[in-house]
């Protein structure tokens, strides 16, 4: 039918008929829409789930399927690896993640309920094993489970909550646990006897004249239909970086990032929602990230921008590195390393990360990168003085990665902006309680609709503060009480 | 009326009885609404302007009154001062200012249509005196006009569109010709017998079940009224810098700044359009300047941040300078200066500009800053190097600017963020077409909806790019495309 789009609703008088109806429509069939849809069923309530693409999966499948978790003193696997983990410490690092728009009461609500959310996915059939891997890695290729995955050791976030690692990766082998948990987490879903249509695209909400949300159209091939939802949507099928347009407009910073990370992520579901009149807030933040370590021995060199300048603790997650790198004025950005720190990102081939630049002394390497002289060879001395003290006066590196870099030969590695592996996705999203209702730009909740997963804007919401596994917590912690809400909610 | 807020519309059916009726409503008596009533009013139709306070002016009446204008070979102004202004330069340069998101519809519109637009501000009776000030200045105590107001001869601004002064202050005696502008403006309503209506707020848009927008209901004092708009509503309600929780959600980096410029400004317009399923785009950014020069020597001097580091071409414009100081990492923000060319800046009082630190020597000025050894001593030294020899490689500063600071005493002036006179207003708001028609965020129209000045996003949409007289040159001239487009639409 012409004339539909996400961006404009149906009027519930112009609805011919209802071709289906179910108490709870789930759009997307990622992480957050499959936990939404378990939980709206295990109420007893009738769901079905519409999923653009012919299978399971979304954007979720694409990802190593770490989630970030701890507090209430730790997950069993936190504690067999000898942490215990405050809930309180996990509340401020989060809090800090989440920057200068932090949601407290998501926050709360998820540093409170981390450690029963652990069991909830083991209950759903998830494996952990119970292994922790301390070196400073982006991704175990075992199927080892805890791993640091943030900025926790790095400043500022030290100082304000205690370190712990808190990335949970499933009990897979290789990278691409997604796709596992995915798996897990559909076959939960057939289980329960979740209608799920594919091939099925969610074209326009259906809204009365108060605002109230009664349903979806949808199309699968040339057929336009009419569900009817008698408690709610609930949108969850991701976010917009793969809309360049929706990009463009709304986080043109990462425009800057020539690979987007996702599958679908046409921003279908921040529109079905703004067409209800919902707010989309933080819409100009995203994840970035360049995989520069392992190894960790490279995060004893330093990062310079086309300047000479350094700009960042190296020590701090890969992404907030990256995010950083993307402020930095110019597209040039290198990693200078020396004989006794430099040894080959393991992600060298992926991520396109060459040599720039190499020298016997920092002056070549200066000369050989054509910058003004000085300016490198002046970081560099400054850094090399005070490593030398165990001090890092101007960006806080902790002591732990500081050593002066002074063995020839020394390299510049080459991460420039337009050249390497850059990957990025959105953070921005439809404004949501911490029960999933949506909300209009006052604050005020539009009846029937729930959104979760990046469609919504959720604990991860800052770029800068990203840590690995946050986006996956948020989809299905937030996707399990988006499904909640909706299933006890009032029926029309 | 409980259960009214500008983020959900109306019914039509839920309407009483209409209490008002007019061609074309405009909500807002700035600039924007101003020029959209005139237009309006001018097609022969019906207007009527709702303002929420008692009088007219807005934000635009806090302002200078100053438009940015030019091309088509010059306005008398620019004419009589020797310069030649091509339609090419601004356009281009209008789209460098408009960064990443550029609207290149409206900006060559603009760059059209903005000689004539000078002889219709004319016509309305604003008074501009043929003269010009070539000094690097913020504003005319004086009553003169034509002002260097951009970036428009720094880096990297110059090389691509030949640099022309295009900043027209009006004939008014003194700093705040934004009164006046409006003065006049307000006039010219009244002579076209323009009906308005003051203490009335827009609580809400009334929508049909397709979203045709077809009035608004509104507020004095204690009573609410139905007002139908046959052709459209205008929305030029201005930004949303006064709503600090809108400002959390969508342009935290601008929390930053202690003093918002506005009045009213709570965002009511941006909601209104919202809750009709309007987009908002480029809602991070804003305006954000300090006053830290005149005097024009200033200009030779260097910016350093806590880290002892540059960070931007001193000589662009003060709100580029202080965009770049927003997103320095801390508060703490230096600017250099030598004997020779420190001068009291003009705005010392008003922009609480301090002196941080003195010193007969570079190292004594770094130690009372108590900056880490070096850092700021070998930024001097750079820069004074290859300031010797008329070149900055780092920033491209111009050579007429390049002065190597070598004359004691140095003095570095404070220009702490939390502590100065940082002022700022919002950029992002509804998407419009050229014609001042609401978009959704599939850029379909919206029916019956029209927004201009800071309640749409206009040619001033990215903080770096901002030069002062652009939001009122976007304000004036597309307020009218808004009350034209709105006049010559159909009836319902």
């Amino acid at each position: 039918m012409s004339g539909l789009a996400p961006s404009r609703p149906c009027p519930l008088v112009h609805v011919p008929r209802f071709d289906h109806a179910a108490d709870v429509i789930v759009v997307g069939f990622g992480a957050a829409g499959a936990c939404a849809a378990i939980e709206a069923a295990q109420l007893g309530v009738r769901v079905t789930l519409f999923e653009v693409a012919a299978g399971s999966g979304g954007t979720s499948a694409l990802s190593g399927g770490e989630i970030y978790m701890g507090g209430s003193g730790g997950t069993p696997i936190q504690r067999a690896a000898g942490f215990t983990d405050e809930t309180a410490d996990l509340f401020h690092y989060l809090m800090m993640a989440g920057g200068p728009n932090a949601d407290e009461a998501k926050t709360r609500l998820y540093a409170d309920g981390s450690l029963a959310h652990f069991h909830w996915l083991c209950q759903q059939g998830v494996q952990y094993k119970t292994s922790y891997i301390p070196e400073k890695i982006v991704e175990p290729v075992t199927d080892d489970c805890l791993i640091w995955s943030g900025s926790e050791e790095a400043w500022p976030f030290a100082s304000e909550a205690r370190p712990c690692p808190r990335g949970h990766c499933p009990q897979f082998v290789g990278m691409g646990g997604g796709r596992y948990l995915m798996d897990v987490l559909a076959r939960r879903v057939n289980e329960l006897g979740i209608e799920v249509r594919y091939n099925t695209r969610a074209q326009a909400l259906i809204t009365d004249e108060i605002g109230r949300v009664h349903g979806i159209v949808t199309r699968t091939g040339a057929e336009q239909h009419y569900a009817r939802a008698r408690k709610g949507v609930a949108l969850c099928t991701g976010g917009f970086i793969m809309n360049r347009d929706m990009v463009r407009r709304h986080a043109p910073l990462m425009l800057r990032s020539q690979h987007p990370l996702g599958t679908v992520d046409d921003g279908s579901g921040i529109r079905l929602g703004m067409s209800g009149g919902a707010a989309a807030i933080n819409m100009s933040e995203g994840f970035v990230t360049l995989p520069w370590y392992p190894p960790g021995s490279l995060v004893k060199g330093i990062f310079i921008n086309e300047n000479g300048q350094r700009f960042i603790n190296e020590d701090c997650y890969h992404g907030r590195v990256s995010q950083y790198i993307l402020r930095q004025p110019g597209n040039s950005v290198w990693l200078l390393a020396d004989q006794a720190t430099y040894a080959p990102p393991q992600f060298q081939q992926l991520a396109r990360i060459g040599i720039g630049a190499a020298g016997e002394t920092w002056e070549e390497v200066e000369r050989e990168l054509s910058l003004p002289s000085g300016v490198l060879v002046g970081t560099v001395a400054v850094y090399n003085h005070y490593a030398a003290l165990g001090q890092d006066p101007l960006f806080h590196k902790s002591p732990k990665w500081l050593q002066p870099l002074l063995e020839p030969p020394f390299v510049a590695l080459d991460c420039r902006v337009d050249h390497c592996f850059y990957s990025s996705f959105t953070l921005g999203g439809l404004d949501t309680l911490p029960t999933g209702e949506v909300l209009s730009e006052d604050r005020e909740v539009i009846p029937g609709l729930y959104a979760a997963g990046r469609t919504a804007c959720g604990l991860p919401r800052w770029g800068p503060g990203y840590s690995s596994g946050l986006s996956l917590a948020d989809a299905t912690f937030f996707g399990r009480q988006a499904g909640m809400q909706a299933a006890r909610s009032t029926s029309l």
